[in-house]
C-alpha cells in the first residue's frame, strides 16, 4: 500500500528534507482518504489515525512529519459522513501541499522587504530560506552585499557562496571566528531554521547562537526564516530538542588517542536575540511561536484533549 | 458618489488624523453597501472590493485606513445574500466606529490603572492616547506629576505642558537631552504611537527610542498607549515602517550652504524596552502583536489565501 | 442555596487554595444551573449572572475564581434555549474542574522533560507545580540534585527540603542571600507563581525576582510551573497587582520602637526573565500570556463587549 | 598686588574659560614667588600658601583652578632653602602653562590617531578638544564627516557645524532627540569633558549620557577629550559635581504659570560607556582617574596628610 | 617577647577585627624595633624578617595583618644604619597605626559625601565603615532614611537597625529576598568590604552580590566602604579568596539527615556592579586597585624581587 | 657592529617572537654600552638614542621590541658620569632580559592559583603563556580538564590538544562555532594575548572576542595571560593597532572568482569581558594598563616631555 511505502522511504531516508517529507506525508494521507471505500465513519477515522502513526513513527523527530500530519487532518473530528471526510482530507493535504512548496518563495517575497537598498548582509551555514531572501532582494534591484562564514565542520559556506557568485551577489566569506569582528559593518544578519521551539528559541546549525549574541550586542537584528512546518508542537509539552552530536572525524583525523572531539550540529538561540521570523504566514516575533503552533498548525497539546 | 469623495478627502488631506481617516473609511463603505440596489451577490461583492481599492489608494501608507477597511469587510465572505451582506457590513462598520470613537477614552482608564498614587510621569511629544491616560489616572484622585520634553524640532512639548497645565496636573518641562538625567526621577514613561510592527517594535515621534533605552537602563517600565488600529497589518509582509524626514527648516535656517541637516519625524523602538502597549482591546504585551493583527484586527496575510 | 453557601466558604476562607476555589465555584455554577426548573432563557441567564457575580465578589482578589467563572459561563451567549444552557454550562464546568484537577500532574510531567539526567534545580518557596516538576523528573530516572532557599520569613524552604527528602531526593539547603553565590552551579531554577500578568510578568513569592535576575545574569534559565487559571484577566484591564504586605512580626520582634518592618509577600518578575512557562496547556512563552486570557480562558476584556 | 588681581578677574569672570583660568593662576604664583625677597623660607612657604588660598577662593568649583594651583606648588615641600623654591614654583608654573597651552592640539593628535579614514563621527555642544580632535583627523587627510547634535537649549551645534563647515569637513546637524536614530550610522562618538571623576565618571554637556548610552548599545566606541586639569582631585574626597540647573528661560518663555520648566546644563555618564579618553598626557581608560589625580597632578588626599 | 605573644593572641582569636589585628602587629613590630640593640643592620633585618613571619603565619587569611606586616616595613631596605632603621620602622609603624584607628572616621567623611538630602540608602549585614558613612551624612543634617537586610543567618541586620536606631536616622529592615523588590525605592546602595581583590572585585558578607546585581540593573549606585588594608595583596599573586562556609546549624537545625546545608559567610560581587569605594585615601573605582596595594600598600610582587 | 647585526635579524625576521625579540634588542643595547670606550656622556647618550632608533625602525609594529628598549633605557637621565650610565644600562638590560625569561613560567603560576580543583577550562589558539597556566594547574594536583578550539584558519587548535595531550591533560577539541554552545560547561576562559591597549582593551587571535563575549554572558569569567611588554604604549598615543588580513589561500583555494574571502589575524576584545590579566608583576585588571605601561615599562608619553 501507497501509504506504507511513503513511511518506509521516510525511514529509509530515502526521502529526505524537511519540505519533501512533509508533502510525501500529506499526500499519502490523502491517497489513503481518497481509496477508502467502506462507508463507516468510525472505521475511515480508524483507518486515517493508524496512517498517522505509521507515518509518524517513520521518523519521530523530524518535526515538518508531525505538522504534515497535523494539518492534514486537523479537520478530521468535523466530518459528518464518510463523504465529507473524504473531501475534508483531500483539500486540507492540498492546502498544506501547496502551501508547503510556496513556502520558500514566499518567506523570500517577505523576508526581502526586510533588506534595505546598500544593506550589508550576514549569512550563516547554506539555509535555502534565507538564500531565498537574500537573492529575492537582489533580484528586487537593490546593492547588496553578502558575507558568509565558513560553516565549520562541514563547510557549508563554500555552497553559499558559490550560490551567492552565480546569482551575482557580491560575496565574501570568513571563518566562524571572524563573526564579532565582522558584526560591526553588517546591517542585517539572515539565517535559517531548523526548529523553532514553543517559547521561541531557535535550533539551527552549530554558530548561529553565536551570530545572535554577536548580533544584539551590537544592534544589529537577526532575522530568522522558516517555513511554519519548522515550529515544533512536541516543544509544547515541554520536549527539549536534542542537539545531535555527529561523527568526529568530520572535524579531525589521526589526533593523539586521547584527545576527545566533540562536533554538535545545531545550537539554541534565544528568543531575546531574534528581531523577527520571516515565515510564509507571515512577518512575526518568535514569541508568536505558541500562536502558531497552535492556530496555524492545529495542533492540540496532547494533555487538554477533553478541553 | 460619497465614497469617492471620501478617498479624495483622505488624499487631499481635508480628512486627517489615523481615527477620523479610518472612521470615514468605514462609514463610506457602509454607505456603499447600503445603496447598493442590485441583487447579486458577486456584482456586490465586486463593488465593495472596489471601494476598498479607491479608499486604500488614497493614502497607502495610512495603518488606520487599511484596518478600518479590513475591519469593515472582513466578514464579506460570509454573507449568504445581498441582504445579509448589507447587514454584515454595516454592523461591522458600526462597531469599528464604535469602538475606534471609544477608544482613546478606553485606552485611558486601561493605562491609568497602571499608574499609581505619587508617579512621576514622564511622557513625550503629543499623544492624545498618552495624555488620556495621565488626565483619566489624576482624574482618579491620584496625586502624579508629569515631566514633558520639548520635543523638537516642532515643540510639541508645549502643547503638552498647557494641556495638563489646564487639567490641574504639575507639569515640568525640559529639553530632549534631559531624559537620561530625570529619569531617576520617574516612575513610569508613558508615550504614543504612530504604528506597532508585526514584531513588536514601536514607530514613534523621534526621540522615544531614547527614551525606551533610557527607562529600561534604570528599570523604568515604558507604557505605549496605541488604539488597536495602530497595528500595521503590512509589517506582516515584511514592509519595513519608512521613517519620513520632513522639511529641514523645522530644524534650522540660514546655516552655511554645506551644512545638512536630517530632521527624521520617527524612530523605532524595539519590543525588549516596551513594558506593556495600552490598548482599547487590553493592556497586552508588544509581543502580541501578531494575534492582534490576525485574530482582533482580521488580517489574512496576502500570501495564505490558499489556507 | 449551594451556591450562596460557596460564596460564603469562599468569603471566609473556609475554601482555601487556587484550586479548590476555582473548582468550588466552578461546581456551584454547574449545580445552581442544574437545579433550575424554569422555562426562560432570559431569565435562566440572568440567574446565571447573579450567581457569577456572588462567587466574584466573595473574593474579588482570587485569579483562579475569575477564571474558573468565566470557564465555565463562556459559552452561555450560545445557548440557545434553556435545555441546551444547562447542557453547556454543565459540561464547562466538568471540563474546567477536569482538567483542574489534572493540571499540577500534567504540569509535572510537560516540566520534567525540560529537566535533564544530571541537573542541578534551583527551587524557591513551596509550589506544588514546581515541586510536581521535579519529582516528576526524578521519578522518570533523572539522577536530579536540589537546592532550595530557605523563603523567609516563613522558611517554607523547610516543607520544601522535607518534602523532597521524602521523595528521595538529594536536597541543600541554603539561605535566600546565598542564590547568586550558587547561581554558577545551578542548570535550570523551576519556581511556582501566584499570578502571570497580560503582558508576561510573574508575580510570585518575594524573592522569585531576584533569582530570574540572577539566573538571566548566568544564562541559566528560569522555568515558571503555572496552572491556566493562574493567568489574570484582570490585568488585561491595566489592574496592577497589589503586592500583599503582611503582619511584620513574622520578620522580627522586639524591635526599638522606631524601627520599621515591611514585610512584603511577594514580587514582579519581568517577562525577560522567564524562559518558559509549564501550564497544563503547553509549555510556553511568557509572552504568550495574552493569548492563553483570551483564546485559553475566554476572558472577554470589558470594555469590548460590542466588538 | 597681582596676585589679588586675578583672583578678582577669576571671581568676576573676566578672566574664563578652564584653561585661561588656570594657567593665570599658575602664572599669579609664578610672579609671587619671584617677587618674593624676604629670606625665610617658612614665610615665603605661607605667603605661597596665602596665595593659594586666595586663588582657590575666587571660584571653589573650577577644577582646573585647584589642579593648576596643586601642580605649581607640588614640590614646595622639596625646597631646601628660598632661592630653590622661587626656583621651583618658577619651573612647575612655566611647565603647567606650557603644557596647558599645548594640551588642546596635543589631544588633537592623540585622539585623530582613533579616527579611521572613511569614519562618521559624532559629536555633541561644541568642545575644543573634540573638535581639535576632529579637525586633525581631517587634516591628517582621512575622509570623515561628521553628525553634530542641535545642543539645546544654548543650540551650540550651530557653532559646531559652521566651526567645522569652514573646515571644509562635511557636517550634518540633527536634533538632540535623533542620537539614537543615527547612531546605526555613526563609527565613533567624540564628546569633551567638564570634569572627570575620580571613579572614572565624566560630567559634561547635558545629553552626553544618552550618547554614551546609544552608543554602548550598538556597540559604537565614546571617546572623551579632556584636559588632564579636568580630572577633579575633589572627587577624590567624595565630593559630587553639582548639576548646575540655569535660568529656565532659555528653554522656553511665557508658559502657563503653574509649568514649571528644568534647565540642567551637565549631566553624568558612567564610566562603563566610555571607551577612552584621550588626555594630553595619553590616551587612558576613565577608570585611570585615580592614578591621573594622585601621580599626575600631584594631588594629596586631604585625609592621609600623615602618610 | 611581645611579639610572640600579640602573634598568639591573633593565632587564638584573642585580638579579633581586620582593624585591631592590623595594628597589634604595626605596634609589635614597632616594640621590636624599638627594643633591638644590637649594631649589625643585617642581623637587625633578619629580626624584623622573622617577626614579620611570625605574624603572617599567626593567621595567614588575614588581608589586614599583611597589609600592616608590609606597610611597617616597607621602608627597611632604604635604611642605612642600625638608628635610621629604627626611626623608620617606628615611623611607618605609628603612620599605619593612626592612619588605620582615623580611616573609618575618614570614610565616613568621605562616604557621606556621596550620599545626599533625602536620600533614601539600602545597607546589608554590619559594617563598620557603611555605617560610619550614613551616620556622618545624617549628622551633617541630610534627612535620609535607611533600609537594612536581615542578613540571614546571623541576622546581623538586627545590630544594625538597633544602630541606626539609637542614633536617631529612620530605619526599616527587610528580609534578604525583598532587596529587589525594594531597590525601586533606593537612591544608593552602601556596604562594607572583607576584602578588596587586585582586579576590583569584592568580598563581602553573602548576599552582596545580589545587591550590587540588583542595583546595577536598577542603575542604582552601589559604593563600597573599605579601610585601605582590605585591598588584598595576595591576590595579586593569582590568590583566589576562599569563600569560608560555616556551621550549618547557624541556618538549621533538626532537619532530616539526608539534608545537606550550605552555609556560605561571603560572596564575590564583580567590579563592574561597584560604582565606588569610600577608602581613607579617597573615593576611588575598584579598578584603582592594583595602584592601592602597588603604590598604596607598597607591596612587592613575590615574583619580580629583581625589578 | 653587533647592534646593527640584531636590528637587521629583526628586519629579516631571523629573530622572531615577542619574547626573543625584546630580549635581543636589550641584549643588543646593553653590549653598545658596554663597549663604549669614549668619555663624554652626551656623545654616550646620543650613541644610545641612535641604537634605540635602529632597533625600533627594524620593526615598527613590535609592542616587545619598543617595551625592551625603554625598559633598558628608562634610567639613562639619572646617570651622572659615563661609568653609572654603562652600569645603569647593563643593569637595567639584565633584569630585563631576566624578567622576560621568567615571565611565562610566572605568569603559568599566578593564573593557575585562579584554577581551582575540577574545573573546566576553554582555550583558544596556541598561546605559551596559557598553556603555562593551564599546565601548571595540572601539576600543583589539580583535576582539570580543558575544551580547545580549533582556530581556524591555521588549527592551531591541533597544536594545543597535542600539548595538553602529551601532559596528561583531559582535552576536547571543537570547531570555532561551538564556543557558545559549550560555555555553559566551562568554568573559567584562559586566553593569551598579542597586544593590551593602553584602555584595557585585548588584541589576540581572530575569536577571541566572541569567547570574550559568550564568556560574559554566561558570567564565566575569562582571564587573559600576558607578559607585561604585550602592554602597549604606542596605544597611549592614540595609535589604533591594526587588524592584520592575511593571505586569503589559507581560508580557501579555487573559489570562483568573484567570491572574496577575508582572513583577520586578530580581533579586539573590550576590557569589559576581561575578569584579570595574570602578567608577571601580578594579577590585574585590564584597566591597570596604564599604571603598567606608565609605572611599569617606564614609558614616557612623546608629547609630555616638558613635565
Amino acid at each position: 500500500m501507497k501509504l506504507d511505502e511513503t513511511a518506509e522511504s521516510i525511514r529509509t531516508m530515502n526521502i529526505r528534507g524537511a519540505g519533501l517529507i512533509a508533502r510525501s506525508a500529506a499526500e499519502a494521507l490523502k491517497e489513503l482518504a481518497e481509496e477508502y471505500n467502506g462507508e463507516s465513519l468510525i472505521e475511515f477515522t480508524e483507518l486515517l489515525n493508524k496512517g498517522r502513526d505509521t507515518l509518524v513513527n517513520s521518523r519521530p523527530t523530524a518535526v515538518s512529519l508531525w505538522n504534515a500530519v497535523q494539518a492534514t487532518l486537523k479537520n478530521v473530528k468535523n466530518a459528518e459522513d464518510v463523504t465529507s471526510l473524504k473531501e475534508i482530507v483531500s483539500r486540507d493535504a492540498d492546502i498544506f501541499i501547496s502551501n508547503s512548496k510556496k513556502a520558500v518563495e514566499t518567506i523570500g517575497r517577505i523576508g526581502a522587504n526586510r533588506i534595505k537598498d546598500g544593506d550589508v548582509v550576514l549569512t550563516h551555514c547554506n539555509s535555502k530560506a534565507a538564500l531565498s531572501v537574500i537573492k529575492t532582494a537582489y533580484e528586487q534591484g537593490k546593492n547588496i552585499s553578502v558575507y558568509a562564514t565558513e560553516s565549520r565542520p562541514w563547510k557549508q559556506g563554500l555552497l553559499t557562496v558559490k550560490d551567492l557568485s552565480d546569482a551575482g551577489i557580491p560575496v565574501t566569506m570568513i571563518v566562524d571566528s571572524a563573526v564579532r569582528w565582522i558584526m560591526k559593518e553588517i546591517d542585517i544578519a539572515v539565517v535559517g531554521a531548523d526548529t523553532i521551539c514553543s517559547n521561541g528559541a531557535l535550533i539551527n546549525k552549530i554558530g548561529t547562537s553565536q551570530i545572535g549574541l554577536a548580533a544584539h550586542e551590537a544592534r544589529v537584528p537577526m532575522m530568522v526564516c522558516a517555513e511554519s512546518y519548522k515550529f515544533s508542537p512536541k516543544t509544547m509539552e515541554g520536549e527539549i530538542v536534542e542537539i545531535e552530536e555527529r561523527d568526529t572525524s568530520e572535524v579531525a583525523e589521526n589526533l593523539p588517542p586521547n584527545v576527545r572531539i566533540r562536533n554538535p550540529v545545531f545550537d539554541s538561540t534565544p528568543a531575546e536575540y531574534i528581531d523577527c521570523i520571516a515565515t510564509e504566514i507571515g512577518l512575526i516575533s518568535p514569541y508568536a511561536a505558541y500562536e502558531v503552533i497552535v492556530n496555524k498548525l492545529g495542533h492540540e497539546c496532547l494533555f487538554e484533549t477533553e478541553g
